[in-house]
């Protein structure tokens, strides 16, 4: 199931194109051909008008009308598989949310279930006008619903172990996954590693997955100074995971140090991970992340649905940070609206105490539509293929309608975009030339067979 | 334009109904008889299956399949003849944006523009399911959308006057407004008074408009408490309000006081105001909140949006105050998704520094239902025939659907509502026993007519 690339040029037309990297088109177009982006610009000046005759009279056409055609939108770190769980894990704190949701995932899910709720997932993301997501979970069935989807994305396979004597175990365990993921890869969808986070892996095996990450130059993604619980454990040795830790006979030591410190301890940020959430992270861990040329998936929805805290996110630009948005996975967030996530992240920066409107107007419309697009497209590494609208891009497309009683009268298309539009406006989704979503159907995946695997995997779950 | 209730009873059937007074009802009904809720139970109890023969065989039956049935949602404030100003007034401080919608709305604009403004912001109220909004502005414009939408609402006059001087005059202007909306005004859509806010009303004209609401029996709302700059006003004398006031030759003095304080010394208190924002305030305001009988209107978003801060709901919910939420205009909260403005206001106060697992139980999905709806009423003084689903109650009613791929698997419905929904999945929106909006189609306004006419008067704001 490779990306069908339409086998002729065709045009998008839009009130506004907005290319990210250059000012927004007025009654704009987007040439695309094979699976690139082959002219961006005035729709008068690429496309011409077929009644005057001029411009190529073979073109296909797709007039958006009154909607912002824009790059396609990042999801900088999701959990696709665990869409079954949306909604069956709510109101308990992060130390029991994890269990719950591990519990789930490994005990009551199989494969097959694993891959319809994935699928189910990935659906979502293409209503919404996600073109690109990085997912960390099992990345044999992540990589499945991107074959299946069309999605273009990164699945790092996880790999837990917090028992440094388990080490070498759970190392030749994620080799195994890694194998057997090999055959799914394509250069759209391609496999990376997550040593899950600080809290259920040791810092023998993050010295390995970094060593192996390097070695097969293999992305790497890391859940890292997400919660409280995670900064007592590894400053203090103490709260609820070294309690559990210790229950297990695993050894816990306070190491005095923050997360960044504790990666950088052990060689992990070498391998220039994607460091997911960062919210308690402070002026030397920024320093950290941008100096060893690491990226941050900002996921403001989850960090707070689970009393996380405010990420520094403000901070982070200031200091030019590589930071894309995430809407993390359906068990915490429910929704994977990437526009209300958007939406609800810079409003949280200007509720923070103190915040000023200098600060807020770093974080205006226009910046956070870049967040959306080639801000998470350089937290990926990827910005050389995608992330804005430029000649010999790969042709990854979004459209967000401008007009209806939700959205009018809207101002400038990123306010609307940012401030008013849900991914229920998405009209068009295209990764690589191809459509995968266009006037309310999706392309790729058809939804009642879609819905039907999930129902029957759910009721594995109980009630 | 009065509501049309239904000649004949009929029956709405869900896969859940919510009443919100009790817990939610898997396969419910609600029967609604004329404008008023007669039943409300499991659907084979109350309309059998005409099939089977039981059941009144004339009962009109809409049955809603997977969605979720509830009371209709109250906007406990908002300006609708703001609407015009969606996404022109971004990226400014508070006192700056205040002047700047206040020149619009005051030069630019003639009334019949406002009438536009209005009803396209009742359009996406109904498509949103609100069917109760309390709005502060022209309240002879405001009760011409609610008339032509069907909506239920308050409409707030508002009277400004910073200028003791001035206090007469204004007041006069107020009666004079107040008679030229008597004409509109019905049951369903009341008349009422606002005093805009502590630094455009002098403690005078609080005075005296706190007397003439008594005195008329008018319900009233003010903005309160909202923003730093009229902290700065009332405690200090100082701030951009008082450099603004004392520019135009009205006397400014620190008085020391919180905004609470100061109304209460003037006595307006009394008139038991719905309090808008309410930001600002500590224990002994909360204790005059409750204890004077007034209510708070929570705007989340709008509050972030101005950079005012996070408003202490989970104090006010702890001490029992009435709240409602609202999605203030939007001149400053763009989109006015009251679902969206629930989700983010609860995420809001898990995002708070220190929040704890015990704090957010308080504010769960089936609280913030409660909120939407009974809350709301409260706040309003319209929970006797409002706000819950109980025989005799009046029969406003929104329904959201549950199935789709940004909603399933949703586990309970509340969670689905809160956490997963948008305006954009309502379904239905009846008030008074009326179909206001059903399949994607609203019945009392004409969209396209509305925009053009919507369309028309924003010409008048230039680009």
């Amino acid at each position: 199931m490779e990306p069908l690339a339409e086998s002729e040029p065709f045009l998008i037309t839009a009130r506004w194109v907005l290319p990210v990297t250059g000012p927004p088109i007025e009654d704009g177009a987007v040439l695309v051909r094979g699976d690139r982006i082959a002219a961006v610009g005035r729709g008068r000046d690429i496309g011409g008008r077929p009644e005057e005759g001029r411009g190529p009279r073979s073109l296909s056409r797709l007039d958006l009308g009154d909607a912002a055609l824009l790059p396609g939108l990042v999801n900088a770190h999701t959990h696709l598989e665990l869409t079954i769980l949306r909604g069956r894990c709510e109101e308990v704190e992060f130390f029991p949310w994890i269990r719950r949701v591990t519990e789930a995932r490994f005990r009551k899910l199989e494969a097959a279930d694993l891959v319809s709720s994935a699928r189910w997932g990935a659906l979502e993301a293409v209503r919404g006008g996600v073109t690109t997501v990085a997912d960390t979970g099992d990345a044999h069935v992540v990589l499945q619903a991107l074959a299946d989807s069309g999605l273009r994305g990164i699945a790092y396979q996880e790999v837990f172990g917090p028992d440094e004597r388990e080490c070498h175990e759970r190392l030749k365990a994620l080799e195994t996954a890694l194998d057997a993921a090999r055959g799914l890869a394509t250069p759209r969808a391609r496999v990376g590693i997550s040593p899950h986070a600080p809290y259920t892996v040791s810092a023998a095996l993050f010295r390995e997955a970094a060593r192996l990450a390097l070695e097969r130059r293999l992305p790497m993604a890391i859940h890292a100074a997400e919660s409280r619980a995670e900064r007592d454990l590894l400053r203090e040795g103490a709260g609820p995971f070294a309690a559990f830790l210790a229950g297990r006979g695993i050894s816990v030591q306070a190491r005095g140090v923050s997360t960044l410190r504790h990666l950088a301890d052990n060689g992990v940020l070498e391998a220039r991970p994607l460091l997911i959430h960062a919210v308690h992270t402070g002026v030397e861990d920024w320093d950290l992340i941008r100096d060893s040329g690491c990226s941050v998936a900002h996921c403001p929805k989850s960090n707070a649905k689970l009393c996380h805290g405010i990420a520094p996110v403000l901070e982070w630009l200031a200091r030019g940070l590589k930071v894309g948005l995430g809407t993390d996975g359906p068990a915490g967030n429910n929704g994977c609206d990437l526009l209300e996530e958007a939406r609800f992240g810079a409003l949280l920066q200007r509720a923070r105490p103190g915040a000023s409107v200098e600060d807020i107007r770093r974080l205006d419309a226009r910046a956070v539509v870049r967040l959306l697009t080639l801000g998470g497209a350089e937290a990926l590494g990827l910005d050389a293929e995608v992330g804005s609208l430029e000649p010999g891009k790969l042709a990854d497309l979004t459209a967000v309608r401008l007009a209806g009683p939700q959205l009018e009268p809207g101002g400038d298309p990123e306010t609307t975009i940012v401030f008013a539009a849900s991914a229920r406006d998405v009209v068009l989704t295209v990764v690589g030339g191809r459509v995968l979503f266009h006037d309310g159907r999706v392309a790729t995946i058809d939804e009642d067979a879609a819905r039907a695997a999930l129902q029957r995997a759910a009721v594995k779950l109980g009630r």
